[in-house]
């Protein structure tokens, strides 16, 4: 990064965040009032589902973390401590993951202080959510890498910035590899030039090194996304990216229990992280399959069932109690189709009457307009 | 891929040795002989250590497998139908996963039977170790793509296909992300411009990251590599591609069950893949740390180690027990200060003074060449 860039980021808003944060609590300390600060409350009942929106998000309920609480002091403590560090991390202009942070606040915590309270990383975990909801940040903003995973290829460069250098990368170039999906798709980062007309979200690594293999994203101009099983929080970022940019986002995953979660976190969000629900969830996400009701269109996938197991009937039914699935009419009828026939599909099968019928189902299905909600 | 290249790869050598496998069972049932074939034992017995060249690898013991034997015959017709498969994949330059492979057996069993043998994956799996071992390639030949984890990042080229391009990828350009390590890292792949003088390989991805964004590998001029966990097939390979240009390979884990396993497969390769150990051993390849030693020289980590669990000092106490590890004095050492102590170390607590010191440590463990064989 140049040195102008270096002192645009000193200016930009989590930082100063943090300052707040700690002048508000240096305030009430110096008035002697007992320090204190408000964050959104993560419990169950602030956690609703909008309507509106069409995701998981947050209520109003506030909950307030006192120094003075003596259940509370300790963690108080704590959060300060992070709170520090992430500043710290920010003006260095350095990333490190949870597990560093908490390393770095075991070593020493804060400056003069060498009190070692942090002993299990768990502890660090529901301080740092409570940073990012008091704040209204994203642990991104906060120079704290999540896991990585996820893959991508299309027509389209990324303007990444190393060290001192910017670099351009573009998506069309990457081969058999693709280009990994980084933790922070926000800070420093920017996606230009997208010629793609729009998303396809696979679940398996298999079926995008399949697809990319055909060269499908090239023919159709997609960019092709695969979330490498479940999608961390810098993949769902990016999908909210692309719709952001007007690009529909359709889902072409197993038709099993761990297939429809996948699907229904990138649409909703998730309980876990409601609290940033707004930046991951793409409500507009559709889901292409693969269904029962495919069972109907293409014969060979009768002799192609395998038997769905405890797991998959069960969320099947526990899906069917949630309002945001239970509204949609084709989601009930497709999860009562399971319960019946006690079966499922893998995205995979598509690959038994030749290797490229993937991407004929895919082009048919997107024609047709043959999706679930 | 050009033309000219796709006519190449059809006279290259795994396509033709599927058909002289062909060709010997067609002899067999025209000569009225019973059809049989011979592979390689992957027993226990046949699993060894070769002291001189240092890898796990198999011994002469060969088994037959015949149509004529009851209890081989449906897996003998299973195989020849896996070659097949493979033979067509090969020919058509197309590449699946072995689930892909599975779905296409089960759609229908060659090209004029359709009987529904295979209805477990795992029936197919030792069979295609059968073909590779008894041919003598490996799956990636036979264009069967296995699972990809891994990222690096580097002085280096690498000059790929894709369809009918030839893409170059500039490995010191890769940003953030890296470039992702493919399942196949031989066929129509070429590594050149490899400028860089030693491979750092790192377990964690999150270590890579910090490592990355402090620009070590171009400040040191190494290829910075992340398994991101367990080596896979094709990360192991390219390690051992790097060995073979004669550059050091040096392992910086944690000191745990998990990272002395991951360093052990890299160097010596697995019981499982000891059909293929001389394709992905790297026995040069030195253990940078982090070590129960390491509590010596850097006095900070002695209120970072955390308790050894269980798994961790089963296997530090069976690791005491393989030739292969117990040769080395340095080892034994180690493992029982291990079991002394009771603790452990993660590569993560070097960013404890400050996140940058991870590097700092790399550097000094290599200059005093502080590392176990």
């Amino acid at each position: 990064m140049a040195k102008d860039d270096k002192k645009e980021k000193n200016d930009s808003k989590p930082e100063k965040l943090i300052e707040e944060f700690g002048v508000e609590i240096a305030r009430d300390v110096k008035a002697q009032k007992p320090p204190k600060f408000k964050t959104v409350a993560r419990t169950r009942s602030n956690i609703i589902f909008d309507e509106k929106k069409g995701f998981l998000t947050v209520g109003r309920n506030m909950e307030e973390r006192a120094f003075l609480n003596i259940a509370q002091t300790k963690r108080f403590m704590q959060t300060v401590a992070i709170a520090t560090k992430c500043h710290k991390f920010i003006k260095e202009n350095l990333h490190t993951s949870i597990r560093g942070l908490f390393y770095q606040l075991k070593y020493a915590l804060g400056e003069d202080i060498d009190e070692n309270i942090f002993n299990e990383q768990s502890e660090s975990n529901p301080l740092i959510e409570d940073i990012e909801a008091s704040l209204g940040v994203r642990r991104e903003d906060l120079n704290l890498n999540a896991t990585r995973r996820g893959v991508l290829a299309g027509n389209m460069k990324v303007m990444d910035t190393f060290g001192n250098e910017r670099i351009e990368i573009d998506t069309s170039k990457m081969g058999r590899s693709g280009w990994a999906i980084p933790s922070d798709v926000d800070n420093d980062i920017k996606f230009v030039d997208v010629k793609a007309k729009y998303v396809l979200v696979v679940e398996k690594d298999a079926i995008w090194q399949r697809l990319n293999e055909d060269g499908f994203w090239k023919k159709e101009n997609c960019i092709l996304l695969s979330p490498q099983g479940q999608a961390t929080r810098g993949t769902r970022r990016i999908i909210r990216k692309f719709a952001d940019m007007g690009l529909p986002v359709y889902v072409f995953n197993d038709g099993d229990a761990w297939g429809w979660y996948i699907y229904w976190t990138i649409k909703t969000g998730s309980i876990n992280l409601a609290y940033i629900g707004g930046d991951i969830a793409t409500p507009e996400a559709k889901f292409l399959g693969i269904t029962m009701a495919d069972l109907e269109k293409y014969e060979f996938l009768k002799k192609m069932t395998l038997k769905a197991n405890e797991v998959d009937l069960k969320r099947a039914q526990e899906m069917l109690d949630y309002p945001w699935i239970n509204r949609h009419k084709e989601w009930v009828g497709e999860l009562k189709q399971v319960l019946k026939l006690k079966q499922k599909l893998e995205q995979d099968t598509l690959q038994g009457p030749r290797l490229t019928f993937v991407g004929d189902y895919i082009r048919e299905k997107i024609k047709e307009k043959n999706w679930l909600p």
